[in-house]
């Protein structure tokens, strides 16, 4: 795509100033309406050391309303990718619905540079995939993100960093790191092309926009946006019929497979929960030692026991290592983002374990039972959450899902014994009943989630609930045999 | 605080068995309790390296349902100190009503190794006066604040760190640091002992333990927080009466010397405009190099013209170096939190500029008129706001609030406008009219509110907006000479 520009595109200031401020205009107007609309952007710019990135950025946003977009310089130590998948810190920094988000180097930063620095038989298809999942998501949920790079030749970059530094007031911007950059222009120049042909797609297209005027960049830049906003907000207008994937539902039915009822000797019990308990807090520490991240999901119907379960997981873990995260119906900011975001917020630090009582699968159990979710939105879903697990176990994360399975008659006895204890009868809502109607559509949801969303990297435990000790033991038989399995024994 | 503790204070594994049940499941109760009841609570544990601060934690929590704590490891970076004031972090990471969080090491921390450590001449009124107005705070919003000291001898430490470097298991935790503060134990104990003095009281009261028997500690931690939490929600049912602080309202009438009609000529104004826009971005790169943070304040009527002033104000500035925080109506977490946690998040960094378009002021004045604070709360918000500013202050920040003062016919006459323009009547809702009802309760909250948080290091300055460009060329004059004031230039 680099190649193809013609690095000699210029513009007249004359021409420029003639245009400038109907552009300007408009680009305010649009960001009203899609403010109004609540239709996030995320904007990418990209380009070589000395393009002008800084420059354009801060003329785009001359006549933007400022309350309403904010600009993200993401750089270690913030970003954080010590600790945390490369994706966190973007995940955790987009915009609200109606605003927008206008990044100087992107998640492309990173990559680029592994491409020229890392080692040569370095994984080229992981990060371009996951980039791809990453504005796919977010364009499924009605974001704009665009993209652009600023392109100069390597001439032209030598010209100005000489300029640069005989300038006393800029002189500290050319580093042995610009000037190493430089130096490699012709392999970044290889690298830069094949990652932007790759992530060149409908969901997030490429602007490759020559630099060498700056004016010309930036008028470009200005009516690029305009099209696509306004081409999304003609659409939104005219309101576009979603389209919801193939999933194949109802095919599976593995909960019809389970036994809920199952025993366990009291004796037994109690001597391998404390066996187990124990065994799980050295585990802990390896994963501490071993930096691996933990991830437990809990899922299952009203009193099925998933509070009591995880109390006896972490009984004798170090509460500096873990942290139980309750899920509830999403509120404030996080009714404005994508339904993963706060799931992307709560992952565990390199080393840590979280613990999700109810999780991301609400939007294919509760969004779907309930219409909070459309339909194409929860089997869109999916795909999504496998994509974000696989992302999680790429970044070396162990992910352990349970659906914790009781029967209906057992529901029924545990809702009768809490709304006749006192100490319990807080638990019990009218909600809890009405949701015990809708158990055999809820099953069918079930079926198609541990169906759709088991992979090897992240499976689903079912756990025969019934009985719940029996529940206990088989939850942490699977964590040790899963931390086992991962850890450097 | 110290010599007073028995450090050779026991207790019989038989004695600690004996009532261990019985506490751990009033600790268990007691925490449901207060999550009902929304109190939330902040437990600390500092001591001395090698005093089971870790051990304790971990015993602490052990009945305890873990979705409802979370614990807490200050450390470098994540503290972020480097870019942020002293508090910053540990506000950010303050408990939700009704939960409960535990710090293992606190913001004693770096106060202690400061004294020990830090220059000769080192301030130490300001960490004390910081870290008592802090608690204070807290309490006085309803959060139950607790710190244990764990207490050994030198002799015992030293015993405890020979074993701990035998162990292979535990080796590593022995490191130079350790060591190193080991040898000044003499000198942590007096400034430990100084501390500790300074900062015990009744909104947050010191319990220094001898922790030579780790079980006598951990005993008496569960006893202390039980007569505590019992001691709060005893008070809780009973419906505690607050009362308001004393607070002169109604003495000053800083608006009325104000006139709000002021001219400004159009050529002067496009002039001094550009100009000073100009200044504002040269200043802007002098904040980031010195790392200077800003805290910008737009106060004033609906359509008292904040959003155009800010537009002007930010015009030419930088935008990776400048945030607009527009601030409405707490919602979500925010509304689960002292009503300063959500300003203490979006504080700039060293270097940056925040623009709030409202802001905590709110407090004292929509807050006051729709009774959405009771009078004790509003009342006291004078010196709490006092204090925040004075702790931005002291960590370098330069805070600049703007009260955009327009008459009542100036506002009749832009809401008509308004109305009638099709490209603004958006901004208009039922609520303006409502609001302007009440002009003259408001012009008294703002008279209060300018007389009580006026201060030499955070000012207040009113600008005349009848005329919208003699606002902005006001705001940017005392944005301009505020900065070349504290700027080394």
């Amino acid at each position: 795509m680099l190649n193809t520009v013609d690095l000699k595109a210029t513009i007249s200031k004359a021409d420029y100033k003639s245009e400038n401020d109907a552009l300007a205009e408009r680009l305010g107007q649009l960001q009203r309406e899609l403010l109004a609309a609540d239709i996030s952007s995320v904007i990418v710019f990209e380009g070589w050391d000395t393009a002008g990135k800084g420059a354009v950025l801060s003329e785009l946003v001359h006549d933007l309303d400022p309350r309403w977009f904010f600009v993200h310089v993401p750089r270690e130590p913030e970003m954080g990718t010590e600790f945390y998948p490369p994706m966190h810190f973007f995940w955790n920094h987009m915009p609200e619905f109606g605003e927008m988000a206008i990044y100087e180097q992107s998640w492309y930063t990173p990559i680029l540079e592994e491409r020229v620095h890392g080692p040569a038989r370095l994984d080229q298809e992981a990060p371009i995939a996951r980039t791809l999942n990453f504005e796919r998501q977010l364009s499924d949920d009605g974001v704009i993100v665009t993209k652009f790079f600023l392109h100069i030749s390597k001439k032209e970059q030598s010209r100005r960093l000489t300029e640069l530094k005989a300038d006393s007031a800029y002189s500290w911007r050319v580093t042995n790191i610009e000037r190493e950059r430089h130096r490699l222009y012709d392999d970044y120049h290889e690298e830069t092309s094949a990652v932007l042909e790759a992530t060149h797609c409908d969901a997030a297209p490429w602007h490759v926009l020559p630099s060498t005027d700056l004016r010309y960049a930036q008028q470009q830049i200005k009516k690029i946006l305009i099209r696509t906003f306004e081409a999304r907000l003609a659409e939104h207008k005219k309101g576009k019929k979603e389209k919801a994937p193939k999933v194949s539902l109802g095919k599976e039915k593995p909960l019809s497979r389970v036994e809920p009822n199952q025993k366990i000797q009291g004796k037994v019990y109690k001597k391998r929960l404390a066996e187990l308990q124990e065994e799980a807090r050295r585990l802990q520490y390896r994963c501490y030692e071993q930096r691996v991240p933990v991830l437990m999901v809990y899922e299952g119907q009203d009193a099925g026991g998933k509070g009591g379960n995880i109390r006896r997981v972490v009984r004798e873990m170090d509460p500096r290592g873990y942290d139980v995260v309750p899920v509830a119906a999403p509120r404030g900011a996080e009714k404005n983002h994508h339904y993963l975001w706060r799931f992307w917020r709560d992952i565990p630090k390199a080393g840590h374990i979280a613990i999700f009582d109810r999780s991301w699968y609400g939007r294919v159990l509760v969004e779907r039972l309930e219409d909070f979710a459309q339909k194409h939105e929860w089997q869109r879903a999916f795909q999504e959450i496998n994509e974000f697990e696989a992302e999680l176990h790429e970044a070396g994360a162990v992910i352990l899902k349970f659906w914790v399975h009781i029967d209906a008659d057992e529901q029924l006895a545990r809702f009768k014994a809490r709304e006749s204890d006192p100490l319990k009868s807080w638990k019990m809502t009218d909600e809890d009943w009405r949701n015990r109607e809708k158990w055999d559509a809820y099953q069918e949801a079930v079926n198609d989630m541990i169906h759709l969303t088991g992979t090897a990297h992240a499976p689903w435990t079912i756990v025969e609930g019934n009985n719940k000790r029996y529940a206990r033991i088989k939850t942490l038989e699977t964590i040790v045999a899963r931390l086992r399995e991962r850890l450097d024994l």
